[in-house]
């Protein structure tokens, strides 16, 4: 079965980074991930696509070497498992608070006897080899999104569920959660130290501490801190961002 | 009938800034039509969209105020029939190289007596008015992509085509054209007299000299230049750009 | 941010004329958003698509002034979110039957403090504006369908609800429930009766009473009756009727 | 191979009632055509659907009895092709002129020795029977519209030409060709004579006389009038039309 | 009603032959529900394909006399009734593992006062007649999967559950959760007993027992066993199994 | 640039086995990539699907190392440009009856100063690699379709001319040409004699012979017979043959 490059990035100690595809477009995704990503995550939850889009983007990032991952709308188990059947090589899971909810994450990423995930691999196995089987539950990446309260409180219990391959920090939600407004790199010392603390016992227990960033800079000093896997941005802010800035360049000058 | 404001712009001698939408998403095209722009062309011709995808494009820019166009494949009345009926406000068709194809470019897009456009405008009802009949070949744009080195040659004829509101230049297959590899803002002294040619001869006749542009900057300097209607940048290009760029700075940060 | 004219309506005592879309059409939601409603709901429940020809349709609703709501598949938070997400400014819930449900609801709705809907409002920011987070608890609008016996019964805690704005009527559901025939505008007094105690209480509390209706005629009725927002009819039943009587009427004379 | 309903309606002299699908969505238009048509046109000349959107319509409209048939968007034999090879059991082709372009029609339509046809009947295959190859040259039906005024002056030559097989009128195109405001159903002498000589001619040849007509009313008399295939109106338009009156109706109420 | 044919077919003892299609395309699925099969089930669980391209594939289906039945991703209400709507006149439900799951099942796919499906049936109207509401719980086939251990030791109860026509059995997640490879047709004397005892109790209850199976002649022997509906083979599969079939007889040929 | 590996089994002598796609699924084209074929050929001339799905089939391709190449509807520049664009590298072009049909399509498929293909590659880039402009012109495959009579008699001529990489027989339209009904492996000795001649022709060019066969029997055949490129039957007619021998199958032996 293909190997997860992202398992190897993190035992070599090396840094993980992430796209974040919320465009429904398979060029758009394409186009991104040809740009030097290790990872490509479709957003299926706040992300503008449906199952028959997100197909073609899972098959388009396929046309390079970044590993495609998806973040579902939830922890719904058989929305997870369209999106593995569907070729997924990682699963980003918003709003696990509690170590069942971990649990439950694992048993719908999983077979038996480890899960419940049921047989049908589909696409998955046009990607991932003939030998699928035998090589999902090792290869397919778990990562649980800690932005709850009650998620920060049971960091422990939900990093430490067999299966769980890491924590994926979404820091809005998060500092919505603790009563601030949304800030992806929030220099509040509550949000400061929850972020910290998420990041320290994910990597004491030797998984990946993952986290969504701003932009390059923003992501840049996340891998300083210590984390692994860093998404730098997202596409549409990204597009928004860099369109707005050439009008502006267009008119500043045009009006002197 | 909706006024078409570029006609307004234009008029009042204020330069017009076009988007270029080559992804075919209408959640990327109506992001961009956020950011400022008098107007967003839609591109069916290098563009990765057909013409479902491009009629929700269409629409998504209509949420806006900026002016929805068009580039077809070709000089295919049947298409470019089919692009104004979809609610576009202007034609912006490639390789037009004489004043023959300027007079088919406007047969195609205004209605008996002034061409041979069939009825039938559907969206193009919906966005325009309940008038549209009446107003249509007043408030549609008409602009000749001038790229080839015939089209450089009949530059006169073209522009003073009756009908034709305007040439928009086309700089990297100019180039091609004339044996130079493609370049928006080549220093070739051959282009750069080709391009100010062009848009001498198309202002001289109170028409919208256009011209496709690398970014903000380089539209910027078209505008200098006594440009109309500037493009600063694709956005397939521009989302590559600010997505490698977003790497680059966390793998030199991270490698330090 | 965009102000919902509906709540702007609802306080002035005009009415709320809604239009229901099943067909999944870009093209014909846009034709219907222009013909005078004051919004338009997309059935994501009983209607014809999926979320990518309901994320255009959305987007071909905000080319007009009509406010943009969707009627989710069910009380699925995730699902609720995508909608809203998608820059839908208002959410009708089928089978809301208790508080419980309609608290549930309102969570699924609103950002915290006041709900735990997750942050990442896409195409909402697009529609709504840039002040989404700080705006959109107060402009979106929370509709919840009374259409079951317990709902029938628990309608006093489901519209004393904080959070919910109104109630919309479904009044085959209601009827089936109750072990009628399903029926619009049901002349049984069971039928009658519990149709004006909801709109009683529901106006009592100085909430929104809405109700589906078979078309502009029984409409009428429903805003003598004291209705606050009705639905003329379904895009398809009226779709359908206005074909078939043209097929009656060429037919009928034809024979003659 | 399947039998061609419409040739046996002309043949028994009972009129042809046909639909025209103008907006891009199978559910709209398998709603349609369980209506009570005898035949419906998908447009893809001006109607606001691609390939994809009109191939499910098509086999949407295979659900029923209807024949299914289509408006190409000019022409094209490329394009013609493609609609018969995806299950089109009749062509009704725009613009029309001359004999000429009347013999490239057929040629466009049929097999050799009748014509140019190339081989490979993909869903025609599924639709049409696994006899398709023999029989598609006498089952599927070739209708040219005369709409310009050069078509006019050729009727004659149009209607002789072998291997048409009758002639559709587009009313508001003539109109426009002789210097009118686009009409249906003109009360102008001049469109009068011009389509009831079209009519004429056609029916003397033996062959279908088909026109555009607004509604059932007018399609009613224009079967009075001797012509064999009406449709009475677009289905776009008939829908605007059922909602504005339903708003209407609501409002007019209400006000009082 | 239109007559839903594989009850005939029980009742008069003869098997039911069912397509498997996980190919999200309306062309495929019509290809093969021409192919003599007396259903065709879409794969909604872990096929390749989302609603709107679904919708179109049960419009395909419904060109043929194959009844279309869909699998949903999970025992989830709000989704069977999605598909019920969109004229599935069967749902084969995965991971029924209770009586309480058999009897939620049933209440999602029946009306009041036999369930709680709530009531707008959209494309059912079209397929099943305009006495849908009369006849849908008479005539649309809820079959569940039994495919875990607690299915197995339950199936007395899920069998005997009112409203449950059938049983559906997939050898492979079975064998997964008793500890096994999956395997359609297991010699493994455990799998093999546990099979033979789901199809003896579900026959013994007078209902439908069907089953998965690797191609026609596993389905055949499954037959012989007394099987009522057998599924010969996935379309991905066997689509895969013959190309790479022909690929292997060109280059073994041609090596020689 | 990315070698397109087509030629080097040329220049080694060895045979190239197309894939024929027909069916519009990236799913499914995905799956009959994976099975070992050279090159897969998107079928636009008589295939089911439109740009949008045939793009996403394109990326589907290019997840493996089969070839992608695009038959499109006809000698249209414009088109082919846009499969190009697409990703494309290879173009089998329908219908080259003369030198001057030849040297059009060079002219489609080449940039200046060998063509007039206009510059905007997009997604060819992403496939083909950062120097697509100096490349593509190398890579990129040209094949013409001998299959009308006067395409026969001007072989040599056709052959003979710059730029076309080799010959596509299409044996179904040459039969129907020459008085034959379609047959792929026609045994009519006038066939026969014609497609070797075209064979032979091309080779002693040093160019590809390519040519469509019925299945990987025939093809092994072709390859015997000295063809370079071989396309072992259509997606479509491959999947109704196997499917309708699993129904043959099951009820076979049922009834016995």
């Amino acid at each position: 079965m293909r190997a997860n490059t992202l398992r190897t990035l993190k035992a070599a100690g090396r840094p993980i980074v992430n796209a974040w595809a919320s465009i429904g477009a398979p060029y758009a995704v394409e186009s991104i991930a040809h740009q030097g990503f290790d990872a490509v995550t479709i957003d299926a939850q706040h992300g503008m696509m449906g199952f028959d889009v997100a197909l073609a983007m899972l098959q388009a990032v396929s046309t390079t070497s970044a590993i495609p991952m998806v973040r579902p709308s939830g922890l719904i188990p058989g929305e997870i498992m369209r999106w593995l059947d569907a070729g997924s090589y990682g699963i980003i899971c918003p709003m696990i608070s509690t170590a069942d909810d971990a649990r439950a994450l694992v048993r719908a990423c999983r077979y038996p006897p480890h899960g419940q995930r049921s047989f049908g691999p589909a696409r998955g196995l046009l990607y991932g080899g003939a030998d699928y089987l035998h090589g999902a539950d090792r290869e397919i990446l778990v990562l649980a999104m800690i932005e709850t309260r009650e998620g920060l409180e049971n960091v422990e219990a939900i990093v430490g569920t067999d299966g769980i391959d890491g924590i994926y920090v979404g820091p809005n939600d998060l500092a919505l959660a603790l009563g601030h407004l949304p800030a992806n790199e929030s220099v509040d010392p509550t949000m400061r130290s929850a972020i910290e603390r998420i990041r320290a016992v994910t990597v004491a227990h030797g998984k990946i501490a993952g986290i969504f960033c701003s932009d390059g800079q923003a992501a840049a000093e996340r891998v300083a801190q210590g984390f692994d896997l860093v998404t730098p941005g997202n596409d549409a802010a990204l597009l928004r961002a860099t369109m707005a800035r050439q009008v502006e360049v267009v008119r500043s000058v045009s009006v002197e």
